[in-house]
């Protein structure tokens, strides 16, 4: 991102004050003060008001942040908080928003209380995720550039895997790989799950060998440039049998089905259906214990969730993975998952990765 | 830890509730409930009162809770928090703790909304991180087998370094080590700095070569059965000159000083006065921009801090790194960091790698 977006979107949140009633808002929630403001540290809150934005960090950030933002900063050596209010309070603003869902009940209550009297706090709900919501081109080039590094990793992995192997070095070459492409890191806790630990969605790689003729599930996604991806693909050491071959199957109607539904006007209710439907009739809908997919970008969770009956309107721009999965305890789980872009007449699906069941 | 532990820990918080005057505690801090319970996941909350203890997630969780508690588990299909209420109402409880600190606003406005007429939500403050801050026993030798891995992985990663090696490519190295070695992941985005870079506390590693005749800087932590370590160490590939020999010299005495006036029922304060007032009397107060360290365990940054005049007492078991540091703009920084474990006459040092300037 040019230092220019991030100014466009400060003052296209600076533009909607108004309309809101609001006088400022302060921004806790760490992904959207990046989004605002290019600033990637772990402490720093922006109070951006109609003519101007203020970063607020700490000592241990200060160089960082005048090399990574454009905006005004402020370097306070304790809380963050009581400055901003500070500041607040030098501007007479009297109508505050805050992030609801992005502020501890502590914080809120410092802020309050360093607000003054006569002061109001006005709670905000998914303003800036609305934003982010919909990518730029240049947001939807940075996601596309982690997808593709992510299935990259994946295939060098893949080609790692020898007798002997378990599950946490996998996870280990896998994110080595990923790292040695020029990912900052894996965008969450990379999944390798053999045999009968498929069946937890969200396993956590363990120290046995990965089993010969029994499922080996791998989710992974690398942060590049700050942006996440997210795939899921379905291995098989050996032979499958029957069962596995028919429920592979079914999840990848399934998936397929749910990349089909997607464009522009539909709900994230309607993808989700449309893969559902699919399990339901095969008979393992039960089996299915979460919801389609989820949009990614700075944050590998961000709005819409593809959830049963979610009435988000699908936007072009938007990045959501679609991740149908069944589940059986004692005999495994498959999962198949892609990243894909919404486009006024259907998706742009941004991985590359094959989707049969990889036999190795 | 043992099953055992866990059922300990949630008497010992049961045992408290009548004197804080409280029914029940919902704990809505994960690494809280994880300490309370053993659950790993990513979404779960508990309700604990006097005579019992219900931990809540969600389907995607259930095979993973069932096989990591043994206290009782809810698999709730929506939101958490309305359950948690729905338990509480069922229960008649009139007096509901909740932690203020690890609770969003919004979550609290869900819980009070869902509680019901007639119930008091009554905010807790650190209640559980100060039962964390004192390790067992058992959770010591778990940070202590952190410790040996990240500098086992440090050493192997230093011996792979080589010419044209990109920061991001030996950050690649340490974490690729690190899992080799059993780690589920590092405990904190790792952090690679060269040349003037390391004047940036928290750099991302870069995608420029380690430059020769110039200070290296590595801070790594491992996160080993969910335990964390943290250390840094400076490299310097080629021969350092006068200035950094200088620099090194006084962030290393301030260090030793540091640790020298680690023992039980001095304050964190007494500790950061150590540090502090050698690198002021070598002229370079004003360059250490960060408190001398912090505790760490299940999170890596956990009570108590050891900032300026912090009053927190040290007591045996408190795991604590101790990390001066000097950061000159245009030039580099220099920190040193080891963790240790107060007792009662010092500290028992669990950093066992050597701490000279490491010439490479």
């Amino acid at each position: 991102m040019t230092p220019e977006s991030f100014s466009q979107r400060r003052v296209r949140v600076s533009a909607e004050l108004a309309s809101r009633k609001l006088d400022c808002l302060v921004v806790t929630g760490l992904p959207n003060v990046r989004y605002l403001s290019g600033y990637t540290g772990s402490n720093g809150i922006m109070l951006l008001w109609r003519s101007g934005a203020i970063l607020f960090t700490d000592p241990r950030y200060e160089i960082q942040a005048a090399q990574e933002t454009d905006c005004r900063v402020v370097v306070a050596t304790g809380p963050l908080l009581p400055e901003v209010a500070k500041a607040a309070r030098k501007r007479r603003f009297r109508r505050i928003g805050f992030e609801r869902g992005r502020i501890s009940y502590d914080s809120y209550e410092t802020l309050r209380g360093a607000a003054g009297a006569g002061v109001k706090l006005l709670p905000t709900a998914g303003w800036i995720e609305q934003l982010r919501m919909v990518k730029s081109a240049a947001e939807v080039e940075a996601i596309r550039a982690s997808v593709l590094l992510n299935s990259d990793a994946f295939e060098r992995a893949v080609k790692k895997i020898a007798k002997g192997m378990t599950e946490t070095d996998l996870a280990a070459e896998i994110e080595y790989q990923m790292r040695l492409l020029g990912a900052q890191k894996p965008a969450f806790d990379t999944i390798v799950a053999s045999g009968a630990r498929t069946a937890l969605c969200h396993a956590q790689p363990g120290s046995d060998p990965i089993r010969n003729d029994q499922l080996l599930l791998v989710d992974m996604g690398a942060s590049l440039g700050g942006y996440a991806s997210d795939m899921t693909r379905m291995l098989f050491p050996g032979r499958p049998g029957k069962k596995v071959k028919e429920l592979y199957r079914a999840v990848l109607d399934a998936q397929l089905a749910g990349i089909s539904a997607v464009r522009a006007g539909v709900t994230a209710g309607d993808v989700d259906s449309a893969t559902r439907q699919v399990l339901e009739s095969a008979g393992v809908g039960e089996a299915f214990v979460h919801s389609t997919g989820h949009g990614l970008g700075l944050e590998i969770h961000e709005a819409p969730r593809l959830g049963k009956k979610d009435a988000t309107e699908l936007a072009a721009g938007m990045a959501i993975t679609i991740e149908p999965g069944v589940y059986i305890e004692g005999f495994g789980g498959i999962r198949i998952e892609d990243t894909v872009v919404v486009t006024d007449n259907g998706c742009d699906i941004l991985t590359t990765t094959p989707k049969e069941l990889r036999l190795i």
